[in-house]
């Protein structure tokens, strides 16, 4: 028997383009002779379409495509993901197709996922289908991590899932597969679906495994892909490659930032150039992503921007031929700070104007993008938004961040990443030491731990969930440690308006990771 | 038997001052020769406490917190809702003190509430305990919504709950209670939390229904209340007061803005000043709720903006007694124009500019807000953030919105209700057409409906869900009824990074409506 894993990327709500994958498939499926196909999790309408999944507008439109793709499925079966309205709830369900018919919805009981638990209801769970003889068990999504019996006569497990990209995953979820088919000693497939969803990034890596545990189908990660397998036990088993953490996290924010642009339809970015890391890097992946030509970028110096500032900035979109245009700051700054000296009198410079710098970078910014339609991205990494690093308002300001669930090592290791063949980030611009310069000499270590030890003490606060006590006996300093929880806490207000940022790791910071704002406990 | 009722107003994580007032209403009711004393949902931690319900440490504050109070209930029974781990999820429970003693949890089975979805999972529902002989049927939050069968022997329903405000919620919830009571035949009573929770106002409002659904106590709306009640026949029924909605706004706000201050130790605000009725009525709310000398507001003039709207800023200033300074934006905005010259080359006055106005205003608000640590307040309603009429980082900064969510004629509604003794806010400012004054002659009116139209059409598309067809087919004008849902649609972004915002509907638009950004289908 032959199966053919369908591993696509949809958009959220387009029915037609959906459609029309997934018919694409389906034809090449009975080219190679499969007898079922297999398509991920809400195939046909993307995913997630939160509240759009109580518009009955749209779960008939659903239902109308599911009945569209049945007609082209002649003599073979298939199974695509869908939501459908059950008793007046929505439910997330694998629609079974025999020959032109639709047979049957098979529900998800587990609903594991923060987008998903506001909007779709738990229904029944695995059910067992009969194709050409075999007994199939239909499982979609999460329920594969809580089914765990599999009655004696199932000869396949079939797990329909959309399940999104963080630090670490791929090789995780290849474990667990792995493990799960040896231990019911069946043969499972596994079929992801592929491609950004403004901050979620699905990394496909679809696969199947013999009942002895093998590989036997690996497809792509962060493309599409399609494979057929046959599962009688006639496929060579195959290796599963290593995992390079950092070439995983480029592959991801490729994709998703290309998919916001394709998505929405826009085609130029713009965004400032500061000569730090930070904008190096986003501009690297977006000049790749997007093409240089597409791409548009603001030097803003200030009186506190260093000489190497405007160099390395300079440099780096020369490397990348990128167009950029040098507009300081000063004219603007100098007539905010006069209109606004009646108001504060001899009030020495403080944080109010460091962060009028910022924002005038980030109106000037949002001017670009309003006057020529180029789309801002944010340049905050994960580390400087955790402890509120950062200007709300001024450097936060973007359509969508995609370096802000990467800690500031991860971004260095990027950047080194985007170097591998040739220095496009300057050196200087890896090697000097991290300022915000908005004032005189300011280095961010001037108020911040090193970001080595800032990044442990954030990881296990944020990632591991750690309490003080526990950082502490770890080994941390306690100082530091109450200092950045401090920041951490104080800063939940400036997360709370952050901008769409690419979720890359297991605690993206708003959207995995609520605190109340008005709280005396802390976080 | 006698029951008193506990109306407080909890600060989340703030277990000390919890607890105090928990024990002071302990001693209260002893006073009055209670039997049982009923606090309301999660009591004891304040609600929602999303994410800080994972933290093992929270829930052992709980249980300490729990532990200690026990100790104080010397004769006499006390249910007390709060979270509590249970086989490593975290439920909602009603803890049941007798004489001292802990004696179990009653967990709470319906998780409907969007901020609970996440964190809390769902427990074994509604019990029995006996007290005094009377046998009382324990129903945790929304469970009292699905419990419908209360077996023959309950005397008496309690039910511990923390309900938010919402338009018109107060009179359906004493609709529903009362029914309840006159349908099972049972006295039943209701114990809800009062207060603001950053962007959530529970508005109190307990009471009590005899078997025959005749009110025998009704506590206050937006105020902590106690009372204690015969629930033997004996007290003579209350008349169920007529609500006044816009009365009821201005309660909400008034203590859903006091309390954000308030819990989070701050004392003064700031806010723009345009001379229109949006910042008129926030203005006016913040001064009658923080005092007019905790408040510093900016007139911040452009070329475009009419005498009127200075003078009228300015006479509502005065009326309020409030300190005000006029800085015109002109220079600042000249500054900037001049700079970005070589950029924008020869292309024509467009929204950029519009939009560098707005943002001029904003980042000049956050530099007071940062310079004297006032905290900043939003001024957009609910119309103009649900089509977009408002300007990123411009006019939509602050830390807190209390009007985001009132339409534009709700707003003028709030208007006349703060003038009902006197002219508060200038009548001319109530009566002129709206304007954003970011060009020469602007008028809300050229590019949207007149705002009693574009309401209506809101309400039925936000609050009602209604489609395009079903708004169309009510009479609305076709090209409007598109015009403003493709409005809604294209805005939605702005809505992903808008500050916390008073929720006052039923539908809310960031926290009570979740679209997808990249999306071809619309909403």
């Amino acid at each position: 028997m032959k199966i053919a894993l369908a591993q696509q990327n949809y958009t959220i709500g387009d029915f037609k383009s959906n459609k029309e994958k997934i018919v694409r498939c389906i034809e090449q499926a009975k080219s190679e002779s499969a007898d079922l196909v297999v398509f991920s999790e809400q195939a046909i309408s993307g995913a997630p379409a939160y509240d759009l999944l109580n518009k009955v507008t749209f779960l008939e439109l659903c239902e109308e495509t599911l009945e569209e793709i049945a007609r082209c499925c002649e003599g073979i079966s298939v199974l695509v993901g869908m939501p459908a309205q059950c008793m007046n709830k929505t439910i997330s369900v694998a629609a079974l197709i025999e020959d032109r018919k639709i047979k049957r919805y098979v529900g998800k009981k587990t609903i594991e996922s923060r987008d998903e638990m506001c909007h779709i209801s738990s229904s029944k769970g695995c059910e067992y289908i009969k194709i050409r003889g075999k007994k199939i068990a239909v499982v979609v999504g999460e329920d594969i991590k809580t089914e765990q019996e599999y009655g004696e006569y199932a000869d396949l497990i079939v797990n329909l899932a959309h399940s999104p990209y963080s630090r670490g995953v791929v090789e995780k979820r290849y474990d667990f597969y792995r493990q799960l088919a040896f231990m019911t000693g069946k043969t499972i497939l596994y079929v992801n679906s592929v491609g950004g969803q403004t901050d979620i990034v699905y990394d496909g890596s679809s696969a199947a495994f013999n009942s002895r545990g093998e590989a036997i189908a690996l497809l792509k990660s962060f493309e599409e892909d399609f494979q057929t397998v046959d599962v009688d036990g006639n496929e060579t088993p195959k290796k599963i490659p290593e995992q390079n953490k950092t070439y995983n996290v480029y592959r991801a924010i490729k994709l998703g930032l290309g998919d916001f642009f394709a998505k929405s339809g826009f085609k130029t970015a713009c965004l400032g150039l500061s000569g730090g890391i930070d904008s190096a890097v986003v501009l690297s992946m977006a000049a790749e992503t997007l093409g240089p030509e597409n791409i548009r970028v603001l030097l803003m110096p200030s009186q506190f921007s260093s000489d190497h500032s405007v160099e390395d900035a300079r440099e780096l979109a020369e490397n990348l031929g990128v167009e950029y245009q040098i507009v300081p700051i000063n004219e603007t700054f100098a007539a905010l700070t006069a209109t606004l000296g009646p108001v504060f009198g001899e009030l020495p410079f403080n944080v109010a104007e460091e962060n009028m710098q910022a924002r005038i970078r980030g109106m000037m910014m949002m001017a670009i993008s309003n006057k020529f339609g180029n789309v801002l991205l944010a340049t905050s990494n994960k580390s400087e938004i955790a402890v509120g690093y950062g200007t709300l308002y001024g450097d936060t300001v973007g359509a969508l961040s995609i370096i802000g669930d990467l800690y500031k090592s991860e971004v260095y290791d990027l950047a080194r990443y985007i170097n591998r063949q040739r220095e496009i980030i300057p050196l200087n611009t890896i090697m000097k030491a991290p300022s915000a310069e908005l004032r005189l000499e300011q280095k961010d270590s001037d108020s911040l731990p090193p970001y080595d030890v800032l990044d442990a003490i954030l990881y296990r606060m944020i990632e591991e969930g750690q309490s003080r006590e526990e950082i502490i006996n770890a080994g941390f300093d306690e100082d530091e440690v109450y200092k950045v929880y401090n920041l951490v806490v104080k800063s939940e207000f400036k997360r709370y308006q952050s901008c769409p940022t690419l979720r890359l790791s297991t605690r993206p910071m708003r959207t995995g990771r609520t605190m109340p704002l008005t709280n005396k406990y802390g976080c």
